[in-house]
């Protein structure tokens, strides 16, 4: 899983930093999450194939996490593109979106698919053969979603060594790494866990932008392998953080503590912090396991 | 007069251009003109202040005139603007930029003020003591209008040597820049044109994009000092010009020629050319005075 950072600066694009958008590489699927003003051009900063994204999600809808996306969708139309598109976000966003493609009296050749979300609970949104999402319902001034990607438990690994000893014949390596022991011929039974190892455990990914301090989130992102939390202040900040439902870098992290992830990715920073590094200071004392979000950045998870 | 180019490029923004955007310093007047994507972070860029555009003018409503324009109202209200905004643009994009901002429960504390367009003629839509704008009605795939900034006549300037020669008292002076005969104490009337010089004459700038080759807009932008015109393609794809009712370098300068303005740029290229100087090359043949738009550009006219 690689999850690059194609902004991560609150409120307003500037030459410093871009609003918010990320893009999640699991299992050879690649999401966007959140898509601000000038996504488009990180999209061709970061050397992402326009086409591979086939799945769009949407925490909520401050210009600072959707303004790119008519944009978006207008330059595939315009490269031509023919698969689904599926957009995941906020109720209402799909009319406004078709009000404005109609505006330019365009609309889009390929299939665009909205899923509007309004459940205030934890949801399963998306889910193939290799990967789930769920909903992460946050606090924010308007209805607003954080989204948990996980793997799949992978298959269970063939051990070579074994099968060859037992002679297993190939045609039941399908179903061994599924788990399912083995019949020989002679009716001797050979047990799964002696012909595979354990699979590599299953990743996940959580995302948690906007949101002030919410403890309900806890169980939902319990152990993921790196949580992205917003910070939008420091804790001197704390007043204005409650005032417009957002966290301070403490609060970030006493959620990662809580929920017992092994990272925390802090980012969503507002502009009037010109040095990032009093967020690291702030957050590691509760989280040591902390890193800062930046523009064009890319973490292995 | 001085205009700076934000962005000159069609389509889709990229990492080499931007979509269309323009600032015209006009007798200390910020207009801005079409608001593509990724123009709040090119007005950085030029250092030009926020709070100095009081009127914005939309050409239409294809995305890479207007996507920026959400973003840069969301910008406004968050830098705190009070003054009143001005927006001209097609019908249609009142409902939708409010639509938007109500998505995000979120309405400008300055006032909004839009005036819509839907005349299919040339009129006159801003004007104040020192400036003029009319439309220039374009023929393009959907409503489409370009803007013509005019200077109004300057007051004329005031001979120094004249008004001591004949002891004219100051308080005359607003009142003879205004073209008025003085009658001295002793009657002897003064002549308007022994007290003072012509002023120097005023200039205009004529914005045309999109659209076709259309010689219907020769009139209306006849002496300009500066013609921008949109060549979205060399002659050698003037079919798909005709198709998706752009122009050709060759039908910009031809506008240029039947107008006679002084200067001509071109903009809007198509992301297909790499090289720019084939459109040079191409206008130049008819019209000399070209030059070719950049993204960060300024020129005084």
């Amino acid at each position: 899983m690689k999850l690059h950072i194609l902004g991560c600066h609150a409120a307003t694009p500037s030459l410093k930093g871009n609003p918010t958008s990320q893009v999640l590489d699991i299992r050879n699927h690649i999401f966007l999450i959140d898509c601000g003003e000038g996504t488009q051009v990180q999209l061709r900063k970061q050397k992402i194939k326009f086409t591979r994204i086939n799945h769009i999600f949407i925490s909520h809808l401050h210009g600072d996490h959707f303004f790119g996306l008519p944009g978006l969708l207008s330059t595939f139309q315009l490269l031509g593109r023919e698969k689904e598109l599926h957009v995941y976000g906020p109720s209402g966003l799909k009319e406004v979106i078709i009000s404005i493609l109609k505006l330019g009296n365009s609309r889009t050749n390929y299939p665009l698919i909205f899923h509007e979300l309004k459940e205030s609970s934890s949801g399963l949104i998306f889910e193939n053969e290799k990967v789930e999402v769920r909903t992460i319902p946050l606090n924010h001034r308007i209805y607003t979603n954080g989204f948990l990607f996980s793997e799949k438990t992978k298959e269970r690994t063939l051990n070579i060594e074994a099968v060859a000893k037992y002679k297993v014949d190939k045609a039941f390596f399908k179903n061994i790494k599924k788990g399912k022991d083995v019949r020989l011929d002679s009716g001797e039974v050979i047990s799964n866990t002696l012909l595979t190892f354990d699979p590599p455990s299953p990743k996940s990914y959580a995302y948690c932008s906007d949101t002030a301090f919410e403890l309900s989130i806890v169980p939902l992102i319990h152990n993921a392998d790196l949580l992205y939390h917003e910070a939008t202040f420091l804790s001197r900040e704390a007043h204005l953080a409650a005032k417009t439902k957002h966290s301070t870098a403490m609060e970030a992290a006493k959620i990662a503590k809580e929920a017992g992830v092994k990272r925390l990715l802090l980012g969503h920073f507002s502009t009037r912090y010109k040095q990032k590094k009093a967020f690291l200071d702030e957050a590691s004392v509760i989280f040591p396991e902390v890193d800062l979000a930046e523009d064009g950045k890319v973490l292995e998870i």
